[in-house]
């Protein structure tokens, strides 16, 4: 991993951190300091233009679109969003090496639905596992264990598992682009939350080093749990039962009960944050609503309408008429990862 | 060892705040103020020196239980912990109130369940209602409209409603003590949740002006809510149905989907509070719980094991051994509400 010059290092971390020091997941992140230039990684254009003249207008002294600092709610998707989620979102990808361990270290589980699909290795074969097999891999690799101990397995595969294209740890694969703009909103006074579809503590473990967000503003899907004593010791046991799903619709409705003020931006690229776009936009005052295009197959990905993860239909048909900047990220983007830079 | 800060009235407020300025609602808290000893309305005594030690201690540079300013996470229950509960819950005081209001515009609901209960004022009656006629009164005076115009009810009657015994409104009928210890543990870099039965959206309207905390650090109760586009306007539209109850074990499992890191210090009244107090302080490292004891009929009420509302027993029965301070409001406090003083 890279040694990047940063002096801001501990702003960008949000604070000193537990976490941090006992992590050993690569923070590219890092490199968006203050020192630099805001937003360096982004070509001089609309796109640009459009965020930094948002940024000067509600924090503007005396600017009538001036938005009090407790009042500067961020909210960002994460898959797609911050970081890439192709050729399957990175949880998936968790999950499947979870199945492989567990196969591995118990053969009897190779003839078995769904360890069988998953071995196989055939995309085809795991989609056709349905609504019913995704649930039952979710329960063979999130629950039945404590919430620290699921932890500990994200970070261990984060620190090993390897992305199949770029052949580097999936936490490589944050855009650089967006880490800037993270940095450059609070370094303008904005909060900036997490408000993914994946899972809470799926997310927890890295992305306060990763993305400078601390867990508290980090809203997810979560699966059930259930408290219990263990030797004396407080845990929390993770449920094969879902709890919230953290997608479409319900993205607006955990905002009001987690954050419960009216996010002024919102950051999106799928239909799954169509409701959040609309939830940030459709209000009084000034607010910023904007989706990441992926429209780069060389660099990243490009995919759309079509895509059955992290599909942009609806999304990028309102996309004009509600003034959402659409963010196209070969045209927009000098650099997508960090160690293309 | 630190000299313990005080708060600034700025600081106790949350900052300045569009809610502040905008609202009617008595704000005693301000009683407190950087002027003032901290923890002044405490009895100088065994409470108010292990609350002081184990702030020092925490937050001593070079203590072997310093911890760091971010994992400086404290958790509070509000009905009978930060305000009174008696003779009923607040919040119930402004569900049967709202059935009052909705009857004397539509005579012909007076001979209807659960109208007719609640208009005859008789306790008796209201509890013979039963669990199904709670979630009735809760249908009928909590769902059906808007988040943003549940709110607006919640200030109106903040404003006009009168606790029956004390004929004040119920915003009088927190606790000085209490607005102390949160002002004297976020003067020393602690952040202050509540973690709530009480339901979120009856709380955000008031608790930024009346405890200094501001919407994103209140966990509670929530019905379920469904996100629509009407003219225009994106709003989230109540429903009758309980979402998550915040309560017993639910508050360990919503402290971690909503805060992600283990509090070091929690402070309840109640059984409810019990697996709180549990998951903050059977755990490694410095950890402190606290049991506020309703030990003042005179002042406040009496009332513990054989109470229907608020009833401590178990967690009352584990203290001692736990460690917990068990707070005697009556020998503890030399005020219990500002308006004493």
């Amino acid at each position: 991993m890279a040694t990047p010059s940063f002096a801001t290092r501990r702003e960008f971390l949000g604070g000193s951190s537990l976490l941090a020091s006992t992590m050993a997941i690569p923070a590219f992140a890092t490199r968006a300091s203050a020192e630099e230039t805001p937003l360096a990684s982004w070509h001089d254009g609309p796109a640009r233009n459009a965020i930094v003249a948002f940024v000067e207008r509600t924090t503007g002294q005396g600017s009538p679109d001036f938005v009090p600092p407790e009042e500067r709610i961020t909210v960002f998707d994460n898959d797609g969003t911050l970081w890439s989620e192709q050729p399957v979102y990175f949880q998936l990808a968790f999950a499947l090496d979870r199945i492989r361990a567990l196969a591995a270290v118990n053969s009897g589980l190779a003839g078995i639905e769904p360890y069988k699909s998953v071995l196989s290795g055939d995309p085809a074969a795991i989609a056709a596992l349905g609504e019913m097999g995704l649930l039952q891999i979710v329960a063979l690799t999130h629950a039945g264990m404590t919430t620290e101990q699921f932890q500990v397995q994200v970070k261990e595969w984060l620190k090993t598992a390897r992305h199949p294209r770029f052949d580097r740890p999936y936490t490589d694969l944050v855009f650089q682009p967006m880490l800037e703009l993270l940095a450059y909103l609070r370094a303008n006074g904005f909060k900036t939350y997490i408000v993914s579809g994946g899972g809470v503590d799926f997310m927890r473990p890295w992305v306060e080093t990763v993305y400078g967000i601390p867990p508290e503003q980090i809203v997810g899907s979560a699966i059930q749990a259930q408290f219990e004593i263990d030797g004396g010791k407080a845990e929390l046991r993770k449920l094969p039962e879902i709890e919230f799903n953290n997608d479409g619709p319900g993205k607006p409705v955990a905002i009001n009960r987690f954050i419960g003020r009216l996010p002024v931006f919102a950051a999106g690229n799928s239909d799954g944050d169509l409701e959040m776009l609309q939830w940030t936009t459709l209000r009084p005052g000034p607010r910023f609503g904007m989706i990441v295009h992926h429209t780069d197959a060389e660099r990243e990905w490009a995919y759309d309408r079509d895509s059955k993860m992290g599909r942009l239909d609806r999304a990028l048909a309102e996309a004009p008429d509600r003034g959402w900047l659409v963010v196209d990220m070969q045209q927009d983007w000098k650099t997508v990862y960090p160690f293309q830079m």
